[in-house]
């Protein structure tokens, strides 16, 4: 069945149907507008992504369940970045009217099953006609302490990344080279036996493949990561890598009016995302640097208090990785590699360049 | 020149240059998320909507200052249908690379026209690539009372609507008759000029058409009624008039579980409406009640409240009618016209339909 075969109103309650909301809300979908409990006290944060077929994602490269979860986990991170928690969401949705029924399911099924996880509230949206499925997310969240921007880095200040960097652009890039097959994400139907056998074949073990895909398909966002460095006291700038580690750092340097030295060795790349870019005969450092969509945090942090906080995420079964350092702005953005350093091109993704 | 020429952070910079916010704003565009103050006490409202080109809007036909006037307002007016008071507002704009950054400026300009004129900041957005020109909107408000729903229409109250209906499906039909010459709505240059000519000939005054064309492009959001009328007390169910007065009369019965009379020849259709509908031989009723876009409030009001309420709406100057009476939901909608009692179809605009 096609979206075109049920109207507006039969589709929102299709793909709403049996959830529900914490306390907070107090009128959720179906008015004119949502209504919730403001919080006692504390400030609100808010972030909004839109994700446009044939721009931010292929269909036919991303299972339904992929595309509801990243569109809401790319809000959650914005969130996760100011430190703060979701709370509530709205999600407005553009569908071409012979887009499968089933593939809107799907969409709805992922972004409801990330939705519960972190306790974030489906409040409201909008279901309209678009010519390219386009899906716009707004996410609501609270701030408990101070929210923490992008401009608090010193020279002095070290530099931290949490988990890896790199592997959502392995992950993209084995999407492309066709590489879904055997992993248990392609969108074809009986492509995992087809693929069990192409599998032995490829020279990239299943697992490697499947968990760089997933990285690509279902980032995770940093939220408990955010919460336990907050909590340590350390930051004092964080921001999200969506655009990629060069590209985040340069927007986290400009707004603190400094420049930053990146220890290029250092950079959590794991053998996951090696293994790809040697397969590929691709670069893993220049995935790290300019590939994006790693959905970590990106943070400064007083180096009195590295240490600490570095214990704390060790608690927490968070990777944390020192990264480099804040340098004056007059120093700009640098690499140290092998030794040597470099200046760092900040080249992030822009949606109007005609590379990109 | 065009969006492509300039990079995205450039883009964004260019669009909200020298503007500011009020103090509930902590941290504004530029950061993950923005963080605002929460309001001491009382509930918030939260509203989105997507305009789509080809969908919602034909871009040769819609100057770019009403686009981004229009993309507000329908939120503005789902704020004012609860009753609340906009605050804060989140936009996403996918554009075409080759749309010209003339009419992104455009598309701004009346988008903080309208923000300015209600108080509503700006706070924060995501600019992307898109097929076609994709505008979301967010609206984030304030209810100090309690938000009216739809959901509170109970047999005996009495409907009413806030100023005038099918004004606005009438300068959508004299766009689309390529009727804009002349009334300084054009998107077209020089146009001004020879529709001066045009005019005298098209048999329907240029203040005519220009004020029907005006309510088309820049619909004005009924917060101050919604203040009068809520502060009035008086009002038990409330709904802005979207999808034309049949469609959102079914939305607003069906929430409150009741049927409605709608009183035909009581519907505040003006003269203006009439003239355009008799020079283009349509017919006026159809547009009041199938035409949606009015975004006037229709609201049910306890009877022995309705009074003051009227006096109310006139001392503040706003055009307020009664236009029929709330019923068993056995009745179902009906309307009385000319003395004779139907059934009411209730066919909104639904975006999957083969014929909307």
């Amino acid at each position: 069945m096609e979206i075109r075969n049920i109207g507006e109103f039969q589709l929102i309650a299709r793909l709403t149907a049996g959830k529900g909301y914490d306390p907070s809300v107090l009128l959720g979908i179906g008015d004119d507008a949502a209504v919730f409990q403001a919080p006692a006290g504390g400030s609100l944060l808010a972030c909004t992504d839109m994700l446009v077929e044939g721009v931010h994602f292929l269909r036919e490269k991303t299972p339904p369940a992929a595309l509801g979860h990243k569109a809401l986990a790319v809000n959650l991170s914005d969130i996760a970045a100011m430190g703060g928690i979701p709370r509530q969401a709205l999600v407005a949705v553009g569908w071409p009217p012979d887009c499968p029924l089933e593939y809107a399911e799907g969409v709805y099924k992922g972004l409801y099953a990330l939705a519960e996880e972190y306790g974030v509230n489906i409040i409201g949206g909008d279901t309209v006609r678009a010519p390219v499925v386009t899906i716009n997310i707004t996410v609501i969240g609270e701030s408990r302490g101070k929210a923490v921007g992008r401009n608090g880095a010193r020279p002095g200040h070290l530099l931290a990344v949490t988990g890896r960097v790199g592997a959502a652009a392995a992950g993209l890039a084995l999407l492309r080279a066709g590489m879904e097959e055997g992993t248990g994400e392609s969108t074809k139907k009986g492509t995992a036996e087809a693929g069990a056998e192409g599998n032995e074949n490829s020279g990239l073990p299943a697992a490697v493949k499947e968990d760089l895909i997933r990285a690509q398909l279902f980032p995770v966002p940093c939220l408990r990561a955010a919460a336990v460095l907050t909590a340590a006291g350390a930051v004092t700038a964080m921001i999200d890598l969506s655009d990629g580690l060069a590209g985040d750092l340069r927007q986290l340097a400009d707004a603190s009016g400094v420049g930053a030295l990146l220890y290029g060795d250092a950079l959590p790349i794991d053998n996951h995302t090696r293994a790809a870019a040697a397969f590929l005969q691709e670069d893993a450092l220049r995935w790290a640097l300019y590939g994006g969509e790693d959905y970590e945090l990106l943070v400064a942090l007083a180096p009195e208090k590295t240490a600490a906080a570095r214990e704390k995420m060790k608690a927490a079964g968070v990777a944390f990785t020192v990264v480099g350092e804040i340098t004056p702005a007059a120093e700009g953005l640098r690499i140290l590699q092998e030794g040597r350093i470099a200046p760092l091109k900040a080249r992030g993704f822009d949606h109007f360049s005609p590379s990109s």
